[in-house]
């Protein structure tokens, strides 16, 4: 793509070509998804609606930022609260791959559903190139292509259709740019949200843990960033492990959770290397987790793995 | 204790009174246990026998280290292998309370199996007053009572002598020097060894895991040290998670263990701080483990967590 005011006229052409009725589009607060939920909505009109999901897996304050990028961008978005119906898909559930083919189905569950009440027979995604090109190395690719695009089960009625299917990562950012769509800094969040910083059993409660953790250590390397104490990481966030440890309280020993945290720098996601933030600010993230979440998570670890051999995701 | 040479006598004296006939010593190779069998040799001599199990829970080289010891210090000692029974007796367990009761238990059935074969009826131990005094705080008094002191089951034949039960650790070390046992430094391990570094369940592959990488700890740590590169920690180890974890190999995505690494500062382990390592021993402890594991191990965590909130072993 050399010129995204020629790419815009030529997507909103070939969606108009694509979608002879109604079209609901799948939009994660993503710069992909946003860009390809406004050029259909400028090719469409009100023929297309954008449907965000809440899933209840979602960071502390993400439907208010997503809802305040779709509003400063011109989307007009609906919010599906699901919270509940993850949940149940989720319960029992502590394989990872078997976490993400249940989300997966839920996505498409409910976008049919939504495509149903709005009369809709296709569904737009902003899948991307390395979406296709890229696969089994890193989650992010992985978790892409199951929930949005190999999540589509046999059978379905709704046709897909991917306006930005032949662009890179820089191409989405420049017609991103040209739409007017507001470019925060963001890190990386994974399409099955905090279900894959749960390791082991989803519940309502582990979720909330792992939502305070994360929402801790962004707070804290933001901090940091912010007093020039580290370079801005590629990505950082808290996990809730799947096993118990002891802890001390008082005189009395206590079982309790672990959080292992995460900070690497990168450039492309295909290998990291693990950061080295101030030891005073692991120490305070540490503090701040086992005191905010008192009597519920007892320890916290640094993961010092570079990738390879670990992924920058826990699962 | 004041004056050693009195207590020497005073021991000796009250050994030759409370044994009539024959006593085995549980003697662990540490400096408590090898001062009580040193001062039971010295009163009853050949009535006496000072055995040593190796679990199979061991650290890389314990065996051989404590043979060395003992042979120094002038202890005649048996060694028991029981590798496979304590393996068959962990097989499944993952409660760490269930694991150090049949831990106990696995010890107590041995000595009363020693004592029979030797015809002994008194187990002597180096129980210290800290062991009777402290409770519930740390986990290294926890398993002295348990597979030392709790862990006699009610109905057992042997009668407990414990020559140091009114002494403190620095009188111990007082007594020691007078003996003329050698005090390397060494620092603290567990009684029940590697079980307890390795959550989740007790396998062979998992102990020969933990301690390969207890192995990796100790060496990045005693040669950090030797470089003048950290101060010398109170206590440095590995833990085995019970949970898994997704590692990168090639282009390939694959399952497998992670590990945490434990270095504290503590003055008496009754509050310790996480040590800040430099960054370079951390990663060569990282890089280390899951080159010497590949395959096995992926990713490898620091604990940055203080004593409290979180113990200093991991369970």
């Amino acid at each position: 793509m050399n010129d995204p005011a020629a790419f815009t006229r030529e997507a909103i052409a070939r969606l108009r070509t694509e979608v002879p009725g109604k079209a609901i589009v799948a939009a994660s607060g993503g710069i992909d998804s946003t860009a390809a939920a406004l050029l259909t909505e400028r090719a469409l009109g009100d023929r297309a609606r954008a449907v965000f999901v809440d899933t209840g897996l979602l960071r502390e304050g993400e439907v208010a930022r997503v809802g305040a990028l779709f509003r400063e961008s011109g989307v007009r978005y609906e919010v599906v609260s699901a919270a509940d119906r993850f949940l149940d898909a989720l319960a029992g559930v502590t394989d990872p791959e078997e976490k993400r083919r249940r989300i997966g189905a839920q996505f498409i569950g409910l976008f049919e559903e939504e495509a149903r009440r709005f009369g809709a027979d296709r569904l737009v995604q902003g899948t991307i190139a390395p979406d296709w090109i890229e696969s089994g190395g890193e989650l992010r690719s992985t978790i892409k292509t199951h929930h949005n695009v190999g999540g589509v089960p046999k059978g379905t009625q709704l046709v897909l259709v991917e306006p930005l299917r032949d662009l890179y990562k820089d191409e989405v950012r420049t017609l991103a740019r040209h739409l007017g769509i507001p470019q925060p800094e963001r890190q990386p969040f994974p399409g099955p949200g905090l279900a894959v910083r749960v390791d082991g059993p989803v519940t309502a409660d582990r979720v909330r843990r792992a939502r305070v953790a994360n929402a801790i250590v962004e707070e804290e390397v933001e901090r940091a960033v912010a007093e020039k104490k580290m370079p801005c990481p590629w990505q950082y966030f808290a996990v809730l492990l799947g096993t118990r440890t002891v802890g001390v309280t008082g005189d009395n020993r206590v079982h309790g959770e672990a959080v292992s945290v995460r900070i690497v720098d990168s450039v492309d996601a295909m290998t990291a290397t693990a950061a080295s933030p101030p030891r005073s600010v692991l120490a305070t993230i540490a503090e701040r987790i086992t005191r905010e979440l008192s009597g519920e998570v007892v320890r916290v670890l640094y993961d010092i793995t570079d990738k390879p051999p670990a992924t920058i995701e826990w699962e």
